[in-house]
């Protein structure tokens, strides 16, 4: 998507090196740095430089790729793979990269092994890229089928939470898809932005994604999503996910539960977008079968921004000794959900309705 | 309520002066101020050292005391009324105080003033202090009723949202007076404190107040206390409330009604602490009829908090250039409402609970 007017994806080739958004500076700086070295792919997802499955997997296949071009001998391979592994050992992406590096170059001689993982990287990003422009085309149609029921030139107001946009992905988003697809329609949107605490993904990324690529937006305290239903200003929630269950039940950043019943509540449509490959078809109850991460309290009782010097640092909220609890994600029901947005259509959140469009693993 | 072992209340006379507990400061830097002049009691309220309705009408009606002190002339209590009325003119306990001391102050011999004046304050101050230790013991055995269904020992888990504590009022506090009286009775509870995005007086106030007290609590994000009540670790919700409609809808901060739908969802019971003047008889549909003030943006894009080096100061989250919306308040439905506590009793939400307590202003 663009960024000052220019066209970026958010990890490409160039002048012979592999190339990444430093998301740590964002919304406050844009920096693009080069990854040279096996070390500087395995720092880069390790310290969140990147961040979202479906970069994390791109950039550990070019962390392969760029390992390979400097020593393509099967002991670096296995090197490689443990070394980049270690660096979030609990990302799913991360690990089916690898392993599909690993056993794609395994069989072949040495001195083929760079050029082939290179291919291979990019071919993983084009294949991301594909899945995502899918499920904006899909996400259009219910954009397009809301735009046709208001008068010309008043926008279709879009509530989203976190950020599931393509500084997550190789392009396009999942939750944002739909919206950027709208944009290039020409049907007038406008997005309500959680800031989503405690991390502030909505406000850091989400709000920078849709300022850079011209699209209009506002952004909300995450206690707002609901007033604003309530008065008739939302016409659709679309939010991503880390992981759905066999039978439709969603598990997302924390808060998207809050926003679902809400949705319910004023008659809002509550559509997910997903990337198939994020559906795990062995869970069939999200809330009883999903653990959901408990993550360090630091992020609840500290914010961090640019301080009024222009550097980035964080301020305290609350007192010295105050204890917390940080859950990262919930589950919001399939009840509360209108539909699943996938590459390959939308369906009913449900278990027949996944069925109806991937009957190879519907079971 | 304690303060490091001290009991303390949120305005008092001491040494022949009125002090204040100065709250810009808390929860980093708990910092007494005496008020000395009409100027100084002006200042504390326009500048927010003092904040909550019935604190400030307390203060208010301190402010005339110490004024007729200075000069009890009829034309110097008006000036006074137009001087503090001015500081914050929709603080409707602000102008109800004023009037009322006014009102009592002008019959009198201005040698006589100063001295009734401060009898009337401390009056006021007394009724504030009586209504919320009624609505304590009134909340006191809904918690004792919970208390009873669990295994010795075991907390009554509440969630409360915003700062409905000890420091909005004289003491006690409305939501937190039945928590405190729950722990004055030896009953074990534990508070999960809504941090309260946009102005964070969860995470500034009320887990400073719990904390001091000696209360165990856990501060959250205003996003997971969904996630809380959907794994069962939420027994019950206990908030205030700015203005209570005649059938029983709920203004309050923004995103109380979220915490609403998800205590319905699951089944936790939801009460509405208040004392009854914050009850408006003439507004019968909250969510039609009650304006919501939108706030600064810069609440929403920045936050404040304690820097690296101790002083206080902000961050900014988001770009330059986005935009903002900041509803400071959002109405519950008296539907989501299991039932408000008030110094006379509690009382299902509806025009016919109310009318069972207040019959002589149910129309």
């Amino acid at each position: 998507m663009k960024v000052g007017g220019t066209s970026y994806r958010s990890i490409w080739r160039e002048a012979g090196e592999v190339r990444i958004i430093d998301q740590r500076w964002l919304p406050h700086e844009f920096r693009v740095v080069p990854l040279r070295s096996r070390s500087d792919f395995a720092t880069a997802i390790r310290d969140m430089w990147v961040r979202g499955a479906p970069l994390i997997g791109a950039t550990a296949a070019y962390g392969v790729a760029t390992a390979m071009a400097l020593d393509p001998s099967d002991a670096h391979l296995d090197e490689t793979w443990e070394a980049l592994h270690a660096t979030r050992p609990t990302a799913i992406n991360l690990r089916w990269a690898l392993d599909g590096m690993r056993a794609a170059l395994r069989p072949l001689p040495p001195a083929a092994r760079a050029a082939a993982a290179f291919v291979r990287a990019a071919e993983i990003c084009d294949e991301d890229v594909e899945i995502n422009r899918r499920i904006g085309l899909r996400g259009l149609e219910i954009i397009r089928k809301i735009a046709a029921t208001k008068e010309d030139g008043t926008p279709v107001r879009i509530l989203t939470h976190c950020n599931a946009g393509w500084l997550a992905t190789v392009d396009w988003g999942t939750a944002t898809s739909p919206i950027y697809h709208a944009v290039e329609a020409g049907i007038p949107v406008h997005v309500f932005v959680d800031e989503t605490r405690p991390r502030n993904q909505g406000a850091l990324l989400t709000s920078w994604e849709l300022g850079e690529h011209g699209v209009s937006h506002d952004l909300i305290v995450d206690n707002a999503g609901g007033h604003l239903m309530q008065h008739g200003e939302v016409d659709l929630v679309i939010v991503g996910t880390d992981r759905t269950t066999a039978n439709g039940d969603v598990c997302n950043k924390i808060g998207t539960y809050l926003k679902a019943l809400a949705a319910q509540d004023n008659g809002v449509p509550f559509y997910v977008a997903l990337p198939s490959p994020t559906i795990d078809w062995t869970v069939r109850n999200g809330l009883a079968e999903i653990p959901i991460e408990e993550r360090d309290g630091r992020e609840v009782t500290h914010v961090q921004g640019k301080l009024a010097d222009g550097t980035i640092g964080d301020v305290q909220i609350s007192p010295d000794t105050t204890g917390t609890r940080n859950p990262a994600f919930d589950v919001t029901p399939a009840r509360l959900v209108t539909g699943l947005i996938t590459e390959r259509g939308v369906c009913e959140a449900s278990a027949q309705g996944l069925a109806t469009l991937f009957p190879e693993f519907a079971g």
